[in-house]
This record gives C-alpha cells, structure tokens and sequence, in this order.
C-alpha cells in the first residue's frame, strides 16, 4: 500500500537509520531495509532503485557519511521524493555527509534533514504520503499533540506545578 | 486542487524564490507567492500557515537566509510538508542560512535543499505531489529525459559530433 | 520587581541553564524558569511571551541547540532585551546554534553569549538591569572584585608567594 | 539624559558603524561616536571608558573586526552593558571578528548582534534603555509596527493586492 | 596507446576542465572530453565508464562541483585510477566540491587534487602513465626543468640580477 | 619489482599508516616503511627520495598531520606519483593536514585520499601499478567482487534472507 | 638577563602552558609564570607589562583561549615580541582561540604559534633570544641534532636495522 | 649588520610582501626579496637558506599561499626565526595558507601572523631585532606613537573637535 524504502551505504549506519525505522512501524507505514553502497555494490543499487515503483514504494530514505553519493545517486534514478540522511562521519560531525547529500544540483533534488536525524527522515516520509493517505495526517496530529503534552508535562515538573 | 504557498522572509530573497515559481508554472501546479516574515511579522505568518489547509495548499516551499527561522517556524505549525530553501547571505556564502534550516531538531522536519536552490525545491515538491497526482509524474519523466538529452547535446557538441 | 524568564528549549538544556539560574540567585534577582520549544510547543511559547510584561519580567534569557530558532522567535514577540544562549549541539561544537541565534536579521536583535555561556547570559541581565536598579550596580562590582582577587590569589600561588 | 557610547576600532569600520548612530537618531536618543583602538590607542580608550559612567553613558556600542578585542577589553573595564558588533573582515566575511567578541570567558559578557548588524545593535540598546525610559518602548513598539507594516505592504504587492 | 579521459558533470566546468587538456595535449597525450553526469545522464555515464578499457583509456580525470559525485561513482564502476578535480562552486569556494570528492569510503579510493587544479590532476594522470611510458618520465623531467627556469628567472628580475 | 615506499613524518602516524601496509601485502605488492620528516629529518627525506627510483621505488605513500608538508616536500623531489593521506590531527579532525596536503600549487601534484584513509591510499597505488601489471588488474576486480559480495551478504542478513 | 615572561588567561591553561616553561628550562633561560587576564584583571595585567623592561624580560609568550585577547592586549602595551599560544577552547578545538590571536590589525603583531603548541612558543623566543645569545643559538642546534637523532632511531627501529 | 630575507613562493604573492619590504625600509633594516619555491626550487631554496647566516641575515620572513609549505621548510633548515606569512588563496581566504603555516610540529616553530599581513611580519621583526639594535627600539616606540596620534587625529575629526 504505502511503503517507504530505507536504504543505508553501509551497516555501520544501522543504529542511526533504525531511528527511521521505529518511526515508520509506529505510524504503521510499510518498510523495507537494505544495504545498498552506490561505490561498493552499484549495479545491486540500481536494480533496487529501478524496481521501486514496481514493488510498491512511494518514498526513499537514504543515509550514508563521509563522501555520502547515496542519496543524490538514488535520487538521479527515480523521481519518487528521496530523503537524505547525514549521517555523522569522523570529519568534524558529517559536514562532509551533509554538504554531499544537500548541496545537489539543479534539476536531482534530495530533501535533506539534519546530521542523524533519520527519525525526521521518517517523519518527513510520512507527511508526503499524508497527503494521500488521510489516515496518516490524523497520526501526525496525533503525534504532535504527544509531542507537546510531554514537553509541557516537562515545564510544569519544572515549575513545581 | 494541487497547489504550494511559496513563502519568503524578506523581499530580497524574491530573485531566488522566482525560479521556484518557475518551475510551479511549467509543471501546471498552482501557487501562491507571500512575503512573511518569522520576525517581522508573525502574527501574518501564523494566520497564513493556519489556513494552508482550508485554502487548498498541500506544500510549502519556504526561503530564508541568515538566522533563518522562517522554514522550521512555519513547519512547527503545520504537518504539511515544508520545503526549506537556504538563501545566500552575506556571511560564508549562507552557512548560517543552511544550518538554521536543516539542523532541525527530532519532531519538526523541514526538507532541505541546497543553497539558493529554489528550483530543486520546486521539483521536490512536485515528486511528493506526484505521489498523489498520477499526471505530475509523467510530466516528471519528460523533465529528466529532456534534461539528459540536453546533457547529451552539449556533450556530443562537445566531442565535435 | 526585578525579574527575568529563563527559557530553554528542550530538558536537555537544563544542565547548561541552570547556571544563568545561580547567577540571578547569587545577585537575589527574581526569576522564573521554562521549557517552551518554538517548534514543539509554539502556542504555549506565544502565550508566556504575550504575558511578560504583565508577569513582571523585563528581561528573557533564552537557550536553544541546532537549529535554534527560541530567541528569536521570542524576540520577534517582545521588544524587551532577549538575551541568547547557544547551547552545544553534535555539530561542530553548537556552530549552527551560535549561527541560529546570532545572525538575525535587522530590526530583530538577539544579544548573543559565547556557546553555552548561560552564566555571562546572567550577568549580561543584570547588567542591563542595574541601569535601572542601583543596587545590582553595587553588587556587580562586588562581584567583579572578587573574580579579580580569585585570579590574583591564583597568581600569586603560582609565584609562590 | 540617556546617552550611548558608539566606539569603533578603526576609521574603515565608520560606514558600518553609522548605521547604529542613524536608529539612535531616529529614536532620540544621545550618542557619541568614538574611534578607539584596543592596541593601537589602549591609554586613550582607557581613560574613556573610566570616565563613562560620569559623563552620563549608560551603554557602550563597540565595533570591530579581525582579531577584535575592542567589545572585550571594553566590558573588562566597565559594569554597563557593551553590545558588540563584529564587523565584516577580510577572512570569511568576519567570522574571526564573530568569534573573537562572543566567545567571551565567563564573568565578562559582551552582547553580541550578527556580522555588520550595527543597526540591530542599536536597536538592542534601545530595548535595554526602554526598562528604564517608558517613552522609548513606546516609540519601540511603533518602529516594530512601521516594520510589520513595510512587510505586508510589500506581500500585498507581490500578491498583487 | 595511452589515453586519458576527461570527464565534467557540466558544461559549466568547462573553462575549468580545459586547462587539463591543453597540459595533456602539451606532452602528447591523447584524451576525450566528455560531459557526463552523474545526476542528470547515469546511464550513458555508466555506459562511457564500461567502455572504458576497450576504448583504450588509462585513466579518468573528472571535475564536478558542489555534491560532486561524478568522481566516486566513476571509481566504483572502474579499477582504472580515477583523478578527481574538485570544482569551485558558491559555496565556501567549493568546501562542498571538495569533501564530496575526497572523503571517499575504503575501497573506493578518488586521487584528489586541488580545488580548480586541473592542471594538476593532468600531471598526475602523466606521471601514472610514466610507470609505463618512459618517453613521459622525460618529458615530466624537463617539464619540472623549465617550472624551475622559470622561477629562478623570475627570482633574478626581483633581485635586479 | 613493483614496490611502495610508505612514508610517514612520525611514528605516531604509525596505526593510520599500517593499514597501507596490509593492504600492499595482501596484493603482493612489496614495500618498504620509513619514517622521514620534512621538518625534523630533512635531509634524510631529501636522501631517500632522490634514491627512490635507484631503489626500485615506482609509488610513494606519504601520510602527516596537522601542517601537513611531507607529501609535498616529496612530490616536489620526484616525478613519481606521490599519494597524501591527511593523518587525523588535533584541530577539527585534520582540516589542517587535509589542507596542507590537497591544496598544492600548481606544477606539483599530489594525489589526496580522505582523512586517514591510508586503506585507500593503497588500493589507489595498486591502481596505478596495475596500469603496468596485469596481474594486479585481476587482483583489483576480485578485491571488488569480495567487497561486494561483503556488501551484498550484509543486505541479506538485514532483509532475513 | 635573559628572561622570558609566560602569562595566562586563567590558571586552565596551566597544563599546555607549563610546557614552555620545561623547555626554557631545558634551555637555561630564566622564566615568569603568571596568571593574568585581559578581562578578570585588566590593571595587574597593564602594570605587570609596563614593568617588564624594567624587571628584564625580553619576551613574552602569552597563552589564552576562546575570545583570546591576552596576546594581543600585551602586545598593545609593550614593543617586546609577544609570541601568542591559542589554548583548545570547547569550540572546534580552538579555532576561536587562533583567530583572535593571529588576526591582529596591522601595527601591533603576535607571533602566533599552532593550538596548544606551547613547546613551540619556547623554542621560537628562545630562536629570537639566540640573536643576540650565541650560547643559545649552539643549543638549539643540539637540540635540532637530538630531534634527528630520534627520528632517525625510530626510523632504524621500524625498517628493523 | 642586521638583515632580514624576504621570501615568496610565487611572484603572485609580491604586492603583499612588498609592504613588509616598506617597513623594512621604513625602519632602515636591509633586506633581500626573493622568489624560492619549495615545491618548484627546492635546491635553490636550501642553497639560499644554508647561507643565511654567512650572508649575515638574522630572520626569514616567509609568504605563501594555499598549500603554504615555504615557511615551515625554511624553518627546518636554519634556527634563525622565520616569519610566516599565510598569503590570502582562492580557497575560504587563506584557510588553508594559514593552517598550512601556523600547525608546525613541535620542534619547528613558525611566527605566523595574520593572513596577508606582512606588514605585521615585518614590524614582528624589527621587535625582534631591537632585542639586540637598542636603535630599533627607539624607533618602534615612535613608530606606536604615530600611529597612536593617527588614530587620535581622525577620533578627534570624528568628534568634530
């Protein structure tokens, strides 16, 4: 039905894009995971990609670091929305994984979120497929409402109220 | 039917934000144009964003540059999905503009593009409408083949065949 | 009579915050402590700020992380002083914090502190407010006397004196 | 009555520097503008900031680039409150000039504004002076207006109304 | 015999690109200039690279700016060396070009070189081929030879020698 | 026959460097490990390197940190390929080291790989010498396969397959 | 008779700064530790340095982090070198502690040495003292010899000879 | 008698060397200009430096851009103070000249001053040079005083006193 693809270039991102993932099986939106290198495994990437729209996807979320192409690669093969994840790399916190995902060019666009942030990621897919799926919206609403009942819960605790 | 509310902070940003507009009108998808600022005028800017919905918007594209708060607090008031453009300003060629945007916290995404790229914003908000509207993406497919066979032209002119 | 509204955009920042805390506590100014997020709970946030003036506040102390759009959003709302604090981020040691908050835009202004400097953010409040309330002038000085002796004795132990 | 202390490190940081002396102006508040260097008159700048407080300054707006030590060694010297200004360098667009003001040790804050944003300190200086002069929020409140208004007449504009 | 191939994500990156070709033609090297995108033609790019070796090409030298992924997705379909010319782009004189291009994972290394320095990336690909071609070990020396000439030269004028 | 010199300017560049080495033996290339400084040792480096091609040498690796001047130095002194590897230093994570290796004037090259990539240092040497042998071109495309098939077995396990 | 001044912002820096002091030991130079700050003590710090020919120093090496004005302020007030040290700073490992120091405006220069390279600060007054003390100028160059000397072991060490 | 080596690694960086030639001049301390590469006469530059001392030279100053090895080389071979000048390159303002320059290892120091200020490395060297030539002293000390009277000159005109 609705299904978002999350993609990572190497398992040492596992632990960040399983943020993603724990996003997507809470507002109940079908996933797939994979391990999918555009410089070490690029015919295995590009038959994935290729196959997106027949297995069902709507979306991609991609991570990777460093000199981070997934993405942008993905991204120059389909024209679902593709969402980016900086993921955190040795050099001075993923500026190179962020300026490698965001900075594309003209014409390939990737929707970029912050350095780790795949749970944004998450919430970014599902606010696209929201305005197919009425369902979802109701959840996002739902999740923001939580959202701010906790940080409020939060101030009052720390006023002594 | 379809339609994004293309905001900006100041009227400066409006060369930068015409590209988008652009795009929007080649794509046959309706906008609108505002100037609203997270700083200079919020009260405008909340009222706008609490009636995206009841006035037919499904996306936001929203430009800014420097301290650019305008993406995120706009993004904090709707689910919609809010598309940030980082506007070059005149420190570091928009590295403020850049991280105020993308370096949202977990919760409230904004999906980023890259500096002064309005036109990816566009074409990103197209993709997530093409999700819903079948038409947008066939349109999408001339798009990519028209700027590959482009690419192929200034290629093959260039190997002088 | 003399009071100032410490906010914070998230519980992780109370560690930092607390400091501006003490300060005001050690200069017996009045304060009032708050988690509200521009992004998470913007209503709450837009309420505090209205009511600042009618709560007795003259100053607000605002601490954020990452895209750190709190200070200015609570500017944009008040006129009076909103003093800053970038709060240390995963990137790059709180560089798009300090960004975030100190390049607002004209008419705007944030009076920025160093990254996680919420105790100068205290100090910085009771120097304004010793414009008004002659006493704090005297215990500023006081308090500028006895860093000065700290580092003299440090000094001299040095010196072996 | 109400004065303020514009002090700029070098005759090229004029330019930039008049833009705080124009919104003093316009808010009727009394100014001084003084060349004094840290380095290259240290005697000079000295003397008046020990003579600041009896010649009736309440504030100190301090400008300066590159290696700019002026707000610093200025609010070492005084309890009133420095608003410093980093002006725009030779070395990325001043963020020497950024880092060397805000990055104040504890117990000596220097309210920092945005690379250039004279006016803002400006502003910042009124809002401080306006806990103690009633007249001068008044006449803040009205500048945010006429700010607010520019915007949405330019929005109108643009949207063609 | 021995060739290089010359490849450029744009035709932007022309004026750039072909100072590596006026160095190769100067030491009699053969090559072919291509414009081949990573993002905008990935199927005639991945063609091109296939080719390759039975074409009878050595090395690649690629430039591109901004998210440059030309030159790690070159890499990851060939073993041939693959020099990459980190293009300036507008932002932070091509910060972004650069990492995108060297921060490459193991396994599939990119030879960088300077930004802009395609004349560098020239003499890198001449001094590979001179493992080979003895002839280009000459020509390099006395390439080397003339640098040096010419500096003394130039050292002697300013001496008034 | 066909050997590398690996050399580093201190013995605390040893970790990073050693990772060249094992990939150097497993393809059965030979080497040799020198430490030479081209601040500390000059002479010795100026020794070494006008004997590398006396000695067999055809490929110099060269890896330092911070004012990272060895790879350089080197390059300057022959006509073989030289490749940097920028050894994580002190100051953000070897922007310093990547710096002073990448950004060489033109005429003299060097072959930059990422941060404390020395891993790909040597697979870009072995790159270079399979130019000449044709066994190393083998070793290289199975080297490529087994990575992917790594990869490949990765993406399995994570699907449960 | 030749005597070298070490002053510190804050006893913090006692650690890196103590490091300049073993080597002027090494050295046989005669030495001053103290702690004196631009901000906290402004007067000692004027009175220490107006006094420093008269008590026979001949350089100072000022050592100082984040918004690191010490070095500067000395040098304002004094025609003796003035070697500046940036301490690491919790802010991208002192990369505002080496702009504030190494950007001074023309007039007033520091000698500026790499972050929390303190062991460098020595070396080079002692260089400067060596001008006019032939004894030292022979220690260095032993000094220079050992340094060899151990690289060269280290290197035997690792070649296994 | 006292004379002071001025060296650029490229004829480009003249303009900016030339000002600390001035001053040299100025001061009336002799001197020599020349253009030594390290990268394109690496003899040259050793022959040069190994005569300083016999040729009565008693400090180096040293320009050069990106990649900026000239100094640091220069300081391996002789313990007479260097200068190092980081010349303004194409890359973030001389980022990397001045990374390149001020990250010396332990052991060899460089007084780097800020980038393009030659002038500064100039007045650095007379201060080190008055250490021995009480003349110099007596001319820097006026030297200030001008230059104090300047800046007091235009504060006055400023005050329109």
């Amino acid at each position: 039905m609705r299904k978002v693809m999350i993609v990572m270039g190497s398992d040492s991102d596992l632990d960040v894009m399983n943020k993603a993932k724990e996003v997507l099986e809470e507002f109940g939106v079908e996933y797939e995971l994979r391990i999918l290198s555009a410089h070490r495994t690029p015919k295995q990437l590009m038959e994935a990609v290729s196959n997106l729209e027949k297995n069902g996807f709507e979306i991609v979320i991609a991570g990777a670091g460093a000199a981070a192409h997934l993405p942008g690669v993905i991204a120059a093969l389909t024209v679902l929305p593709v969402i980016g994840v900086p993921v955190k790399s040795d050099f001075n916190d993923g500026l190179d994984s962020l300026l490698s995902i965001v900075q594309m060019p003209n014409g390939i666009p990737v929707a970029t979120v912050g350095v780790n942030r795949s749970k944004n990621a998450a919430l970014l897919a599902i606010q696209m497929l929201s305005l197919k799926y009425e369902d979802l919206k109701e959840k996002l609403l739902e999740y923001r409402k939580n959202m701010e009942a906790s940080v409020i819960e939060k101030d009052k605790k720390l006023r002594g109220k």
